[in-house]
């Protein structure tokens, strides 16, 4: 069974990767070169599941997974892992801190660090890699004095050592990533359900949606907004709520909301983290 | 009267605040080289007003303007700007398109060109530049077959020409931008007004809120949800409504949303422009 990543070995992602298979030995890992390659593979039946990031505690929602998701309607979620992020600032053997010209990083982990970077850096050029270890293995391959924010389990991938650890913003950092495959997951008994819908342009359209999720007792976990691309001031929303859609009130509660939305899709079930 | 813009010359941000200022001779425009700069110059009141980008139709919200205006309590909006964005890739003349090396942009701008990218570009390596106008200067002074995803305006201020025009996924890709100050508007009649708030940790706590708009027939223009940034499923809203803050209907609701939240503030009252 195939499971891909966002590569290069050494990313989070990687590790959340690693979380999820369990060292099972059926799991043989692929990695991709970005979250639009990742989940592609999936629509393209390369890989029987990929692993990608969808929320950050500090930076919030990663928007290539969320549009991927709304646009590809055959995907689903299958489960979650929440890992704990804590960036290290990477260096060559032979660089000293204070000489550093260049920081690389995904722009996700530049955000999250943009406090750190202001203060201790500030001046100092950032430029984004497609992922943090893709950072550290450009910094590891240059002859100038660059940086690169990162898991630290890089260093011993690409022979760098840690200048500065624990640089991130904030005391909680996390990141939730989702296993996305073809099909979602049975019933658990404890679930969660995404899923991704527009509300009608008329006013209190979102809050006559809410409305039914209040009618039903069903409890949301996260409600997000992203614009739906065709107009200023128009959104889909992206929620997530307690309980599985094959469980009875869950089935009645969605026939509901389907009925007052114009795009409607359930993105999937999956057990429950918390 | 001092006004700041995200710069350099040549950003769709200076092309806001030009339509703002209306040619008038007393403002005297000031650049800034980020959004953090330019927001913190009017709490140092080192300028009275600045414009910044806060919402796009096809990559959604700034981030880093809705993360600074939830920080910092004594800013206020004091009027928006809706410009149309029609991205050009821009070289210099002696490159040719098809040799291109390397394609610079703020992440915005290469985010609402990624489908072109991808398809016309892929495996050409992208790099961010702090704006639009700034990659345009950098591939101006390289050496290399750089290009840059920006305003077409640039080409006239940095000696460059067009690549290729209108390069921006989806048809309708536009941009609003803030002025922000540290007072907000009168009322005009027909006004908006901005809030930021946190939903207790409870379900249903989100729908209650939207319940008392509901109540008072307020209607809602928009609302995002950021990461409250000290746990992951914590959120904090921004909400656009219609009315000013001084009509006593509006006041009467929002007395009633601050006791329902933990965190409440009114961003601004100002002229609606739809």
């Amino acid at each position: 069974m195939k499971i891909g990543y966002l590569g290069p070995p050494g990313t989070y992602c990687q590790e959340a990767m690693e979380v999820f298979c369990q060292k099972k030995e059926y799991y043989k890992p692929v990695q991709f070169p970005s979250i639009y390659d990742a989940l592609n593979a999936v629509c393209c039946r390369s890989v029987d599941h990929v692993v990608v990031p969808i929320e950050n505690s500090i930076e919030g929602s990663v928007n290539a997974t969320l549009d991927f998701l709304a646009e590809n309607t055959e995907l689903k979620i299958k489960g979650e892992i929440i890992l704990p992020i804590s960036h290290t600032l990477v260096i060559k053997s032979d660089t000293n801190i204070q000489d550093i010209e260049l920081i690389l990083s995904h722009p996700q982990a530049l955000a999250q660090c943009s406090k750190y970077l202001h203060e201790r850096f500030r001046g100092i050029m950032t430029r984004v890699a497609l992922s943090t270890a893709e950072a550290a293995r450009e910094v590891a391959e240059s002859e100038g004095k660059w940086a690169a924010v990162a898991n630290s389990r890089v260093t011993d991938i690409y022979n760098l050592k840690i200048a500065d650890a624990n640089i991130q913003d904030g005391l909680n950092n996390v990141t939730r990533f989702i296993v996305v495959s073809l099909e979602d997951n049975k019933r658990t008994g404890k679930d969660k359900t995404s899923i991704v819908f527009s509300a009608e342009d008329k006013p209190g359209s979102l809050y006559r949606i809410l409305d039914i999720f209040n009618l039903w007792d069903i409890n949301l976990t996260k409600i997000e907004s992203r614009p739906a691309k065709n107009e200023l001031g128009k959104y889909i929303f992206f929620v997530d709520f307690e309980g599985h859609r094959n469980e009875q009130d869950i089935k009645d509660a969605l026939t509901m909301v389907n009925r007052k939305t114009s795009i409607f899709r359930i993105i999937g079930s999956y057990p429950c983290l918390n």
